[in-house]
């Protein structure tokens, strides 16, 4: 590529952490040209004269050839970018849920314009596992993968579980330190840790999920009670998305909170580092972790694509181009812990087989194997979702 | 890249597996033509039009034009490498030794005649080491990068340490599985895991080293009471090549077994698994594991090398042809044990400051910390480094 000249959406806290590794760096051909921010009020940390407040300054520059996106918003991330890319702009973009829910359509304009959508710092941070699963795994078959996607959640179930340390004491201090989301409903409902499933399941077994199919729940209704099961099994809790193969042909996934034992290794994976594990059935056991949130780390993952970019690496899509295709499906079945204080609610659960069940005083918690499509039904019952606690126990 | 005609060099441990790996993968436009091996009486597990006696027949034909190259024979190896890339080919190659040593040929014959050079499969097995430092690190400067390079080592001291295996016992299990190259002498005298660091090298901070410039032990003088020792002090034991930086524009460079405390992650990598652990300056810890050796884990990552290049895919060099040029030196200072049962020979040991020593009946160990350069020198010594071991120590 030409001299890359760079267009620059949002100056929070990874697009900071991009301007500070571009300088670390310091790249022969490669430059912001213009930063576009919406608060002409807020302090900058870098002069002035490099932002703007109109968006159409960098979108319709011919000069600028990359726009790297990192603002919260989906939405208008993706307006943003599908502009771009029509005026035939390379993209590199932290934005999951954006490329999570555009999928389909970001596929299609990437194949319409030519143009490039790297995307490493949306997934696991610092982890180069798109990269990887792009590339090193473009033609090994997997049978799983699964891990610690999200960091807000790591952190605050590190806190939590380890430290003894209050919910909202742990969610705090993520979101003082940089790690959560604006809003961090989206991580401790687990709706972050699920965009990322729906990108690694697309690299990975090549299957363009669509996220409202995937069953997803997270952390925030956690009890005390459930970290006393937990401690008193010698279990760790982690918020554990998963995808698995169910024969040759298809996988099912799911975003669940998962109780492990203490000899696997993810529950050795703390606060805000990221994990993913991964099972080629060439290859066999694969284990990475990195950081996974926060301003560097992550603006590290953007600086790496738009290098990438320079040296016209794109994404291969092989396994979606592949053809044989694999096909998604719920119709599979886990081991459930369902916790709550209310029987009405835990009685819906319709277990194949029930394994467990204790109480105390108010609370009570089953253990039993259920069918992911059941599970995801009863789940979507608004009223009794804030009022069970769920995870698959190992 | 056109349809890949694959002339396959060698049948053995790694190629077999990548025969198997292709197999799996279906591949489209990709096919093996044929394969040299050296012995016409050995029996193969495929059938005997597969292949040829005359590496000619691979390296003269047009139609090939990507060899694999997979015998153990380092000087053998470059030589049927250099003719394949005169003559056009485009190289996957699992050849650590001739990497290492012949590396500014390799790099020279590269530019010379534009074909790609991909060895994934020569470092660390199916971690995707290499394409990661060439990618995703091309241009964030590291701080180290250490961890365990060699299988066959590392089954060895797993079972040595942790089952009270015999060394004679765990070397001939690891050859029996398939972890140990057809001369251990390599692996356990700490050579593979040298060549390995000089790749690593070249990729993570840009640095051709010259693999005679860098201080290697191996595990093949370990005793008894060193095991003691390391099982007193609640210590793990691993061979643990190192570089690190020991100023912004220099890195230091050894291979060394070290005595590592049980909380450090590298101890908890067993038998065959491979790791690496990575520093960034600007994204910090890095930590991955894989199958480090074996017949499918390898052949994965030769197949992944393969299909790369029908991507168009070779490395960036992008440290190494970086303006900032990082040196290498061995003016740096290191803690270290050394033990023997003959004290002539640990008394030319010259260290800074010598902080233990402790013996009990014809065994000694010394602890202190010393100057690469001056371990270097005395280990160079034919009649004492057979008579001592020597750890770093945390």
């Amino acid at each position: 590529m030409q001299p890359v000249k760079i267009g620059l959406i949002g100056f929070g806290c990874v697009g900071q952490g991009f301007y500070y590794a571009l300088e670390q760096a310091q790249l022969e051909n490669v430059s912001i040209k213009k930063i576009v921010v919406k608060n002409p009020l807020k302090e900058r940390s870098i002069a002035s004269n490099n932002f703007t407040y109109d968006k159409n300054e960098v979108l319709h520059d011919a000069e600028i050839n990359v726009l790297v996106e990192l603002i919260d918003n989906a939405e208008e991330a993706f307006t943003i970018v599908k502009t771009a890319m029509e005026n035939g702009k390379h993209i590199v973009t932290a934005n999951k849920k954006m490329l999570a829910i555009y999928l389909p359509e970001l596929l299609a304009l990437q194949k319409k314009y030519q143009v490039g959508l790297l995307y490493e710092a949306a997934v696991c941070g610092a982890i180069p596992i798109i990269q990887t699963l792009d590339r090193f795994f473009a033609n090994e078959p997997l049978a799983s993968i699964t891990g610690i996607f999200n960091g807000t959640t790591n952190y605050v179930l590190t806190k939590v579980v380890q430290q003894n340390t209050s919910y909202e004491q742990a969610l705090l201090e993520a979101q003082q330190n940089g790690f959560a989301e604006t809003d961090p409903t989206a991580d401790v409902q687990g709706y972050d840790a699920l965009y990322k499933t729906v990108i690694i399941a697309l690299h990975g077994f090549g299957v363009v999920l669509n996220h409202k199919d995937v069953l997803r729940f997270g952390i925030n209704t956690l009890q005390q009670n459930d970290l006393k099961f937990a401690k008193e099994n010698n279990y760790a809790l982690k918020l554990l998305p998963t995808i698995h193969e169910t024969d040759d042909s298809k996988i099912t996934a799911f975003v669940l909170p998962r109780f492990i034992t203490t000899s696997n290794v993810l529950s050795q994976v703390h606060n805000e580092l990221n994990a993913v594990s991964i099972y080629g059935k060439v290859s066999t056991q694969h284990f990475y972790t990195g950081k996974g949130a926060g301003s560097y780390p992550t603006g590290a993952a953007v600086l790496a694509d738009v290098a990438a970019l320079q040296n016209n690496y794109t994404y291969t899509y092989n396994k979606l181009n592949a053809k044989t295709k694999i096909a998604f499906t719920n119709n599979a079945v886990i081991k459930v812990y369902i916790s709550g204080n209310n029987t009405k609610y835990l009685a819906q659960f319709n277990f194949i087989t029930e394994l467990e069940t204790k109480s105390n005083e108010a609370f009570t918690y089953k253990i039993g194997t259920i069918r992911i499509t059941d599970l995801k039904n009863i789940l979507e019952d608004n009223d009794l979702n804030s009022e069970v606690f769920v995870a698959v126990v190992d």
